[in-house]
């Protein structure tokens, strides 16, 4: 089972043809879509939001990661195992929280090259023939080889906004189970509190809860925290 | 056959965690993404869509169907037989009109609980098994149960816009089978007659036509009906 | 393979109702999502951009190309053999640049037509029931006849913006390969000079450079070039 994870939006040109390439390299395997509209060009926001959503996906699987604004510069192309989940992708840290969190993790690095490498676009033209190697279980035309990530951000959480949903809900980077439920959150200055469901708010007050990715979620009820907050992107929290 | 029908928003974190577990519950079975921006917090326009788009589903297929804002309450999970197409989501209605125009319904409730059960994620943890259970044939590990819905909206047709398309087309919950070519309907206090396709109206004139789901449409020739109108959602036909 | 290449939205209802078709026509079928935000309206800029696309799709493989302004009207369906590679869709000029830019190419007349026909959905009850037929091998019942494209395009290059993608960038119809590096292009009166990769530009920078499909591509560093050039689409480049 091959997951994408990507930058590429959901909408454009880019998720087909990747996909056409893994259907002509590993036509057997399922692939699905998990998200194309990563933070774009930040890959630490996504580094912890694939972390989260990693837990989800089954051992076994392979996710092709992108989110890959130094694409054709000098960062290299990077295999990871961790805790039985590969993940293919650029090494600039977006892998780099997963693995950091995994119990056993291995990191490669890849060998093989395309016959031809266009400057923008690797994860159609190396990392998703790469991802169907590994997913007919063939490491060796790959020449993964073991290495070192060369950009890690840790195990820790992030206190940013990670992700804003299509509801206009705001995702965090803090793991929810190690934050108290008294806790106050800021955002903007405003004093945001812990509610446990939504129906627990009023309509259109804003209050935070764990998400079902585990995550601290900030939220309003049957309304658009983004909007409420006038939050604009790379918000910290306070 | 699996279809997702949801208001998770097609380029959102939410389908592709639901379509990961019906690969691993149901490897074999396909799964399509029938429509994910069904109107969101509303279950009546979209059960009226969901009825439109029903009748060209395959028998035997089964359609998760999740618009939720109750999701974490006292709502419970239901599935229903609709003429030999299986519906599987909330009770908040929103199979309801499927169901009340079938020929042949019968609603079951869902005795199965998954180990872990999120607050805001029954479309992955709850729906999705018990969707791959059915898809298996498997009804006895979901403990359906015959039982009645808790929320029906009827079968009769829905005077409103229930669904705004990407061209800007409002769809109307009308089913143009029973409505005369000479009506002339009304919105925000415009009248707008009846053409049979695009080509018989005017550049930038608006008209209503029966779409390919037999529903009456509201549309404008190379233009947006939804501009044009200055249409807000939830508006009724006069 | 069957690869989908519409304006359907790939948010709409209108995707899921193809594949249906296509899963029950051609239940083995991988089907993959092209893209579905081809210009809408617009079957000449499209033609460039399926032109650019479909070099790298699988011999063998078969797309659905519906950009289809004319539905319901008088302009006839056809099916293309291109290179090995089949097309589907309206004869309308969308498919004629695949055509024209072919070794081989020969177009037949579809003399097929479904027991019921929309007037506004082809895709669905036309050009996905003809496109399972060629994945199947069947072209007798497709009744196919060779004939010629009413509609063509040429094969010369098109010196407009033909797709504007999420990140900004603007494509153009000009196959970079025969575009001077020191070429200098104009679009609202602005000087537009290449650059190999994205690093080579200044932050907030647009340059021109050959984008992974081979097409001359007009971008941004960091930002958006629509956004930096007060981009309308339809500009022509100077």
């Amino acid at each position: 089972m091959i997951f994408l994870f990507t930058d590429f939006g959901a909408s454009d040109i880019y998720a087909g043809q990747v996909k056409a390439v893994l259907q002509q390299h590993a036509p057997k395997e399922p692939v699905i879509d998990l998200l194309h509209n990563a933070p774009a060009f930040n890959a630490k926001a996504g580094a912890h939001l694939l972390a989260a959503l990693a837990a989800g996906l089954p051992k076994d699987s392979i996710t092709l990661a992108v989110v890959d604004p130094g694409v054709g510069g000098a960062r290299q192309p990077v295999a990871v195992a961790a805790d039985g989940r590969w993940f293919v992708g650029p090494d600039n840290g977006l892998i780099s929280v997963a693995a950091a969190r995994a119990k056993k993790s291995e990191a490669f690095t890849i060998g093989w090259r395309p016959a031809s490498l266009s400057d923008s676009f690797h994860g159609r033209d190396l990392f998703a023939p790469v991802a169907a190697m590994l997913a007919r279980g063939d490491r060796k035309t790959a020449r993964l080889k073991k290495g070192a990530l060369a950009v890690g951000f840790g195990a820790d959480d992030l206190g940013e906004i990670i992700y804003v949903d299509h509801f206009g809900n705001l995702v965090t980077g803090l793991r929810a189970g190690g934050v108290p439920r008294d806790r106050v959150l800021r955002i903007n200055g405003r004093a945001i509190r812990y509610a446990r469901v939504f129906s627990e708010a009023k309509a259109g007050e804003v209050f935070w809860y764990e998400n079902s990715l585990g995550l601290v979620e900030v939220a309003a009820n049957s309304a658009s925290a983004q909007q409420v907050l006038g939050f604009k992107p790379g918000a910290a929290l306070g």
